[in-house]
This record gives C-alpha cells, sequence and structure tokens, in this order.
C-alpha cells in the first residue's frame, strides 16, 4: 500500500491518542497511591506561561481533527475539562470521530485550501501542509509537553507509555 | 504532487531542524545576557531520569537519518557534543544529510524491510512503520522536550521558535 494522506497521518494519531489515554490512568494511579488529588495535575504546568496540562491535552486534541477539517465533515464539540476523566473522555471521542473517517474523504485532498480558525484569526492552508507542517507538529509537541509535565512531577511513565502501540 | 514516504517526512525534518538550531541560538544569548556558562544547559533535565538537554538533540538529530537507513546510504557519523557549537554542527550535518537524499531513494519502500540497531538490540521494521510510527514519533518527542527544558529554565522562546518555517 502506497503511503496516502490518510496512512501517513490518521493511524499516527491512533498510536498516540490512546497512549495519552494510558498516561492519564497511570497518572491517577500514582495521585492516588501519594493521596493527592489527581485532579491536581490539570493546573501543573513547566513555566509560568506555558499552558498546563489540561490545556496540553485539550490541544493535542484539537489538531488531531485536522483529518476531519479536509474531509469536511463536521467536527465533534470538545469542550474543556476539569478532571482526568474528563480528558479521557476527550481523547475517547477524538478517537472515535478520526476512526470514522474513510481514507477517500481525505486521499487526494493534498492540494486542497483548507480554512482554519487559530484563535481570533482565519488562516489557509493547502491539505498538506496543514496535516504535516502544522496539525502533526502541533499534535506531537502538545502530548510530548504533556507526557513532560506528568514527568516532572514525578509520575511514574517510560517512553513506551508515550509512544504507544504501532501498527503491525 | 501526492504525497510520498519522502514528501511526508524528510520536509518535516527540514522544518524542525533548523527550528531547534535557532532555539540553541536564542539560548546561547539568552545564557550569555545572564551571564552564565550556556554549555551548562547541555545537562539540565526535566526529571532525574529523563536524558539531559544535549542527548535529547543528539536524540533527534539520531532518529532523523531514518530516511537514510531506508535509502541503504551510509550515514554520517553524529558524535556526542558538550557545546552548544558542537551540537548546531550536529544539526547541520544532519540537515545537509537529508538534503542530500533524494525521492526517488524512498519512495515506493513503503513495505522494504529496515533493520535499526536500537541499543544493544537489533529490530526489524517495515519501512513505513519505521519512518511514520518510530522515528517521527521519536524525533518529536525529542525536539519538543529540548525546547521543553529550555523553557522550563527560562530561556526566552516561543512556540514559532519550535515550529519553524513551513514549507510554502
Amino acid at each position: 500500500m502506497p503511503i496516502t494522506m490518510y496512512s501517513g497521518s490518521v493511524p499516527v494519531f491512533l498510536q498516540l491518542l490512546p497512549a495519552m489515554s494510558g498516561c492519564l490512568d497511570k497518572a491517577q494511579a500514582f495521585a492516588e497511591s501519594r493521596k493527592y488529588d489527581p485532579n491536581l495535575l490539570l493546573q501543573l504546568r513547566l513555566a509560568p506561561d506555558m499552558f498546563p496540562f489540561a490545556r496540553q491535552v485539550q490541544q493535542a486534541t484539537a489538531h488531531a481533527l485536522a483529518p476531519g477539517r479536509i474531509a469536511g465533515v463536521e467536527l465533534p464539540n470538545l469542550t474543556d475539562c476539569t478532571t482526568i476523566p474528563e480528558l479521557k473522555q476527550r481523547i475517547a471521542t477524538t478517537v472515535d470521530f478520526l476512526k470514522g473517517i474513510q481514507p477517500a474523504q481525505i486521499d487526494g485532498k493534498e492540494n486542497a485550501e483548507v480554512t482554519v480558525q487559530l484563535g481570533p484569526n482565519m488562516r489557509q492552508f493547502k491539505a498538506q501542509n496543514l496535516l504535516y507542517h502544522h496539525a502533526l507538529p502541533n499534535f506531537y509537541f502538545h502530548t510530548t509537553t504533556a507526557y513532560d509535565i506528568l514527568r516532572h512531577y514525578g509520575v511514574e511513565l517510560g517512553k513506551r507509555d508515550f509512544m504507544g502501540q504501532m501498527p503491525g
């Protein structure tokens, strides 16, 4: 099978998102073992002017919707989260959404123009650039930073927890 | 142009690697403005059992050689670094190497078997999995963690410094 817009991106999101959900399980269990409220983790940051953990996970899931933007389908309504179960639900909603995207909905659309709202601004991308040069770098940035926050604050995780399960 | 093994990966490395080199310039200038030795940054970590900054950059560049592994060409000899200029040289060597890879050397090799030494072990991958499900996730993990270390220790950087310049 030659690589396509779909096969180079959707299976990647579907590798990393369940891994992030698994990291949340381990974070919850770790906090409980240390007898602190697991939801305190959601406010932790690596620097005062970086997003806290909850926002890192939220940004990762928002960027993972890019295949849906290219497909031109209605996106799921991802709401802000204040607990670990809510973050896990947000990830699950994103995974379900991505599983519903068919390769034919985005393959061959490399040069389609896609308009995306970024904060207050509208920005136009070629679909291939949106996916491989904007959404995936942002997705990886926020999943990694979420992992780094947990590691920095002592949650017992290893690189495999980040990497998840490669397709067979 | 339909997406290929090459176009979905090499231009991504070539977006992020010069950005990381730019972050190193800003880190050096920041340290000098604060009158500490910039090379002290190379030893900083987010957790005692995570790699320090220098090793994060080294791992990122090592994983960026994956297209060369698939092409079956001789890889550049990337040596360990103890200074910021050495890290910048290592990134520059990696960038030059990637610029020398031609699309025809890796396109169509999705299912080729590639053997990679990972620490003490040899591991076999299908080329598409090596590139999109192992090398790129690792590359992003280490570039992001390098950025996160600098941000955590106060270097003045923003997300744009991480993202670099998207292809036109």
